[in-house]
């Protein structure tokens, strides 16, 4: 049986982020999908409790990508209370408990609390029951907390690593701070609008000159709509002298600069 | 080759959220994966684009726990442009692009721009480049914008279908309402304040007779100290009668209603 309590030979982890606590897992593909998981969101306190196949497990190794021989080790328990035993706050992840005064929050709720835990030096604790069955009644209520997350409620079951993934993303996103939407120009750079002016300036002219605007009357408002679209491409330098160079092709004229 | 266009033969998807399209799949556990996550977040229009092994495949069945077939059929399609054809707004799931000019989202500011396109009408489509090779330039150029996960630098390669998760994960989330925390009382009902004043008066009553404040002086920040605690602890109607019966276990006196 490989759930030895290693509590007294291993050193704690260095870090302070939450531990991902696995219960009775059974599948070392699970655990090692879920170790994935973990360290693409910056999470490495991975902690078992009595893995059903023991400890090391090459299946897990095998389906970490790499993940488990870059954390520390993983630490393994005989029972839920010694791997929680340095946590301040636990987290079940469980369906809503029935007959349980309990708090539950969602994962991105409980990843902004897990978070304000952390600046104040308090360690936290996800806990994930085995595959199926899931944590016992005795696991939750040791815990100060549920997480539920409130998936198609037709369809909910998650596996493991998939459990894990969401709740160790939320972690990772509450402290995220990358826009929700940039424009990625590469080596170009935004135009200014000086040079976006010249190109509208000679677009018109040569419009004009090839008679596009059938009527006076219509004009200023097909300019218009020229403008806004081109300005709503929010186009580059360097696409800027390529529309450029499309009037210069067609027209057979250089621009003025060229 | 199972890359047929079914585009004739397949009637449209009935709802407009998103599309997930994976193209050039090689392995069908990832495909039964990807359709079990997106079910999980209640997307269910899953296309293909040149399935390795072909479609239907029993491996992608097997592994979508049931999803597939709780799905409307799958399109398979042989070419990316045929599987967008209705689409509005795509969106490619790929690192940032460092030689295009392009929009680039997280997850979450994706999901947030689907929905509002979806409120117009407007059709989307999540693009997922095969295993290891992702999308090509040219499914990346085809598409509006670029959802980048901002995950862990040094490890940031996710499987096929945890990317599909987290990618439906967001879009379920952007339309849920789930508060982020609430407590959980089953069949209890929180305590109105008149009946914990009753326990604070008795418990106060018991602590005194039993010489539990050894000074007047202090007696006051104690009794302030106590409540503190009973009322953090949001107890229920069926707490409070547990804690009256603690108290007559103690003293061997029934509380006045007992």
């Amino acid at each position: 049986m490989a759930g030895t309590d290693q509590t007294q030979t291993l050193p704690a982890q260095d870090n302070n982020s939450p531990a991902v606590i696995l219960v009775s897992p059974q599948m070392g593909e699970n655990i090692g999908a879920a170790a994935r998981a973990m360290l693409n969101c910056g999470l490495s306190d991975l902690r078992i409790v009595n893995p059903r196949d023991g400890w090391p497990n090459e299946r897990a190794d095998a389906m970490s990508s790499g993940a488990l021989a870059k954390m520390p080790p993983v630490q393994v328990f005989a029972s839920t209370e010694k791997a929680v035993a340095d946590c301040h706050y636990i987290y079940a992840t469980t369906a809503r408990p029935r007959d349980m005064v309990k708090t539950v929050f969602t994962a991105r709720g409980a990843a902004a609390d897990m978070h304000a835990r952390d600046i104040k030096g308090q360690k936290t604790a996800f806990l994930f029951g085995a595959e199926r069955t899931g944590l016992t009644n005795e696991d939750v209520a040791l815990s100060h907390a549920v997480i539920t997350i409130p998936l198609n409620p037709a369809f909910s079951s998650l596996n493991l690593a998939q459990g894990v993934l969401l709740c160790a993303y939320e972690w990772a996103m509450a402290a995220d701070k990358t826009p929700a939407r940039t424009l990625q120009t590469g080596d170009s750079f935004p135009v200014p609008h000086a040079a976006l002016d010249e190109l509208f300036v000679r677009l018109e002219a040569e419009l004009e000159a090839h008679h596009f605007f059938r009527s006076e009357d219509m004009k200023p408002s097909i300019v218009r709509n020229l403008k806004a679209m081109l300005v709503r491409a929010d186009l580059t330098d360097q696409e800027v002298r390529t529309f450029h160079g499309i009037i210069s092709a067609l027209t057979g004229k250089k621009a003025p600069k060229e």
